[in-house]
């Protein structure tokens, strides 16, 4: 029983080596070398070859090293096995900071500050508190929930909208294709945490951002995009800018990455680009949660965070 | 039994106004105005004229309309009757988006990604988890506790400074002048939230930032000053800034205010400036702390948050 390590792009050779140095792990194969596809029991996947995984007759699981498993449906010839995505501790802490800290900048309005700098201006201006803003959270996972906890003790008034509406304690939730309307118009900080699904493509659309409550206390409703970047349409975000429906994008991922340098979201004054750097979880934990889970499997335990082939995550 | 509001600076009309229309409120007196001494019970102060309050000899509470106190205690006739300060849960929530916000900023490189997007770069680069980060707070009263808990939520390494070391659950703390070497060294974000008393005066020297961990995962220490601006001393933190043993401080006090637009601090690439707004209470909340505590005083009951003057806060 064997460990593929199937990875493309994020330096594949740096994974070898953790995996097999991981205490516990099983022995590890490289999918760039020659190896017995009737030995791989598991693979660590990113960015793997479409058709690579039908070819492993004895494949049990699937990991996926990032919470995003979009890429992963999308072929065709993917083995019925479980699928596994990485929700680990240290993913959802690092999503959390990038979504307070985004948010707080709005809210908190650090560009007009900025600029006030510049001018040497001592401006002095209403601050509305955190419960006078109202944050909404699009996919209510794992990173939802625990974002909005934090900004929720922050004092953020803080909504989130999911496809089945299932309850969070303590977030007033929204629910499918009627509750997204009265969502967006309580919504003065939009944060898109959801999943890539034929479903969810293009949502931060044009419409979405018009929805959003042009009435609030921060001078226009705010967006960020921590999820995907096939949720946006890059186009629509940029004209509800120019339009004044939207005060600010933050995104930290786009359909094409690396964000092209002749894209005009790199020089856009009211947009902030991050290198889909929101939740870079750390190796070695991705490593031990995998090879936890494969421990666990092995011991006759069910796996975590499997996903749900039938809605996307 | 009349409530004497004596402020200045701060729109004396409004507070007036607010304090009359505040149910529950007794008599209010303008300061600006002729009034019989003997009729004040109460004063409601900010930048009160020295001298003034000595003239009152009914009265019974000095009401600070503000957490800091440095300068009502630098009047010498100040009576011997209990001087409140405002401590209420809107200022604590709002000093605690700030330094929440300003932690965040300097722990992700909120700067250097800003960079990088001015020159259209996909810049990739190790994000250390907040549990790899040591922020220090200096002051752990009401407002130091707030923070410190949110921050330690968010899952930062938080360690908390004070003059007696009172213990904190969740903070390792340190205690007077011998704790403050030990405390700076392991310390990567310092937030000074201290009272400003003969001991804390210039405490932000050259000394601190050099004595600031100078080998954290941050790219060099941050300061973030939010409690007063006697604690620090400016050229020293721009000497500390320029010499290397500060990566970057954010304040929003000074010794001056507003800065004046000779200050260097203005405009030096590492140094943030805003206007003392860190915790601007909303003034309905202040005056209802106000009203209810006088309402409980009335009623027997014991003032919250009297100041102890050996110490100073």
């Amino acid at each position: 029983m064997s460990l593929l390590v199937a990875i493309q792009g994020w330096s594949p050779d740096d994974w070898v080596r953790r995996f097999r140095q991981e205490p516990g792990s099983p022995p590890v194969l490289d999918a760039r070398e020659p190896f017995d596809p009737a030995a791989v029991r598991y693979a660590a996947c990113w960015k793997t070859p479409p058709g690579l995984l039908a070819r492993l007759p004895n494949l049990q699981a699937i990991f996926n090293l990032g919470a995003g498993v979009d890429a992963l449906l999308a072929d065709p010839t993917l083995p019925a096995v479980p699928l596994v995505r990485v929700a680990d501790p240290d993913l959802t802490a690092r999503m959390t900071e990038y979504v307070v800290l985004h948010v707080l900048r709005h809210h908190r309005r650090v560009d007009l500050y900025a600029e006030a700098q510049a001018r040497r201006e001592w401006l002095k201006r209403d601050q509305p508190p955190a419960r006078a803003a109202r944050v909404g959270i699009m996919g209510m996972g794992v990173l939802g929930r625990d974002a909005a906890g934090v900004l929720a003790r922050i004092g953020f008034r803080v909504a989130g909208w999911s496809r089945r509406g299932d309850p969070v304690p303590g977030v007033e939730i929204y629910a499918g294709a009627e509750g997204l309307k009265p969502f967006l118009a309580r919504t003065d900080i939009l944060v898109a945490l959801l999943p890539l699904t034929p479903d969810t493509r293009g949502i931060l659309n044009h419409e979405l951002c018009a929805g959003l409550a042009q009435d609030g206390p921060l001078g226009g409703p705010a967006l960020i995009n921590a999820g995907r970047g096939g949720l946006q349409v890059a186009a629509d975000i940029l004209r509800a800018l120019d339009e004044g429906h939207l005060a600010h994008a933050t995104l930290d991922v786009f359909e094409t990455e690396p964000l092209p340098a002749t894209s005009p979201l790199w020089t856009h004054p009211k947009v902030t680009v991050t290198p889909h750097n929101a939740a870079d979880s750390e190796p070695a934990e991705l490593c031990r949660y995998v090879v936890e889970q494969i421990r666990r499997h092995e011991a006759g335990g069910a796996l975590q965070n499997v996903v749900d082939r039938g809605s996307g995550y």
